[in-house]
């Protein structure tokens, strides 16, 4: 048996190989070597269950096998489940993942960059609502949800598209005024494609809109007055409101009910994301989904491709929509 | 200015300082010299915006300033919590944290655990239910919410007290009669403890009450048979329900809709977590808070103390009571 403390090293594996020590480097750092010798090299690594070094092959081959994501927090549920696919997704490559949480903070998101630029993470994958972070042409970076320019990727779910959807989901089910909310950043960003997407699928659809927007920071409340202003004798002129978050949504469905209305009886809400309560129980509301698990994949595969020129700039992937008790769906008069 | 490439070296460190390399090395590595030779390196270190290599300096000083998590997922919202605040806590102190969903595979929390064996991260918190973890003694490894052996410090909220304090407000409520729900991993871990505090606020405060309790993978329908069965005349025999989670009291409030049961007029129930709908909106129900940051604090604490003899084995911390909704407070008839 193995001692306890016994930690094969490089020299070991050549030795149970019976092949020389820069084989055995070759084979760790992925050169091309005889496939008798890589077999060979292999089968000691396992035999041995000799583990690659990563610190010292950082040094040796510029690879880390590490990425990095920045992320606001982990505490709201898109951006937890999107944690969550994208580490299994780098789990899965036998790549190791740094977490970090940036709480808006741009100095940590430089921080970061800069370590992909010093070759100490492979790349970084991030969701950041940073203008004026730095990213040099040549750094493996891959965004979520944010054009950073034309040589960074950018993935996210197909937020035009997603606006048209609930726009014509609302048309379908018998809705004939609508509203559109949304808060959020003023930043140019995917999401902001929801509201094109809508009004593109109401003028489709001879569905007639409204919209009210405000700016993150602004409060709630403005939603309360906007739908207030709305309501005669009782009755909200909208049978119909898209919400630009499944958070906004559960928000306006408190208010909604504050000024008596009834959901979805008078009034129909869908919302976007697909967040489920307590991450796995029922959707907040019905809602256009999200396709987390395909963005981590497809970040994690533009992150780890090499050819950068082969990039594209922005993939958008098809969303779904699901019912959550907010619509009156056909078969059913109330879920 | 500098060129848009431009990486210092510690050659370039000690240039700008007039010091010796070895110098930069001892400054960079925390090895002590002379109070002017460091403020000379600190200041060139700054001027030149330095970037210590971690992987470097990890195989010269076994440093790596990277702590790994391992948790099962970051989708529950208690995991997603305690992922957010550790990041927090460890970015704080200028530590890295790599990020491992385990989804309860034990051969990747063994391979975390090897990691750290072979200083390729300086240590380990994890929140495992992998009683055939291997962990040598003087790996730095903290443990949540279960006890590993003496030697690895477990941090945990006060389980015990918090399970007598759920006794204690359903009988300050007037309950006269209670029910403890529990499902879970039949592991002894110290969230068990919940069942026990609970117990022993209930023979303190003289309330009965009756236990029901599930292995993890039995049927939440179970709940509902014990439940239906203590139903007679439409009247639940039980007034007060303490149940283990936040996320079992949310699926057992939707057991008692169904049952015709009014919460909280005819049955009050209190969880455990202090979990909030979408992460930071209102509390699921009344509950017995965790103390999620300080957990984080006391983890990082713990964890990069290096004296392995003062580590304590056991740090429980104490929880607190908020009402949700799912309680008759004093000063209301209903949340």
């Amino acid at each position: 048996m193995k001692k306890e403390n016994y930690v094969p090293t490089m020299k070991d594996v050549a030795k149970e190989a019976g092949v020389a020590l820069g084989t055995v480097s070759k084979v760790v750092n992925g050169l091309p070597v005889g496939e008798p010798y890589r077999i060979r090299v292999e089968e000691a690594i396992k035999k041995l269950n000799y583990q690659v070094n990563s610190y010292a092959q950082g040094l040796k081959a510029s690879k880390t096998y590490t990425a990095a994501l920045l992320i606001p927090n982990t505490q709201d549920p898109f951006f937890s489940s999107i944690t969550y696919h994208i580490n299994t997704a780098l789990l899965k490559r036998n790549y190791r993942m740094l977490l970090c949480c940036t709480d808006y903070d741009s100095n940590l998101e430089q921080e970061y960059v800069i370590m992909a630029q010093q070759n100490k993470v492979d790349g970084i994958i991030g969701l950041t609502y940073n203008p004026g972070l730095k990213i040099e042409e040549q750094t493996p970076f891959v965004s979520i949800d944010r054009s950073m320019g034309a040589k960074i990727p950018c993935v996210a779910s197909d937020n035009f598209a997603g606006g048209q959807l609930a726009a014509e989901k609302l048309a379908d089910l018998g809705c004939k005024h609508a509203a559109f909310l949304r808060i959020g950043s003023s930043l140019s960003n995917e999401p902001n494609k929801r509201k094109s997407g809508f009004e593109n699928g109401c003028l489709a659809r001879g569905l007639s809109y409204e919209m009210k927007i405000l700016n993150d920071g602004d409060s709630f409340e403005e939603f309360e007055h906007f739908l207030n202003e709305h309501i005669e004798d009782g009755k909200l002129s909208f049978d119909g409101i898209f919400c630009v978050t499944d958070s906004v949504a559960y928000s306006v469905l408190k208010i909604l009910g504050k000024l008596g209305q009834r959901v979805p009886e008078d009034v129909q809400v869908i919302g976007y994301d697909g967040t489920r309560i307590l991450g796995d129980k029922e959707y907040v509301c019905s809602t256009i989904v999200q396709p987390v698990p395909d963005i981590a994949e497809m970040c994690v595969e533009l992150l780890l491709q090499e050819n950068m020129m082969q990039k594209p700039p922005l993939v958008c992937l098809p969303v779904t929509y699901v019912p959550g008790g907010t619509t009156l769906e056909p078969s059913q008069e109330q879920e």
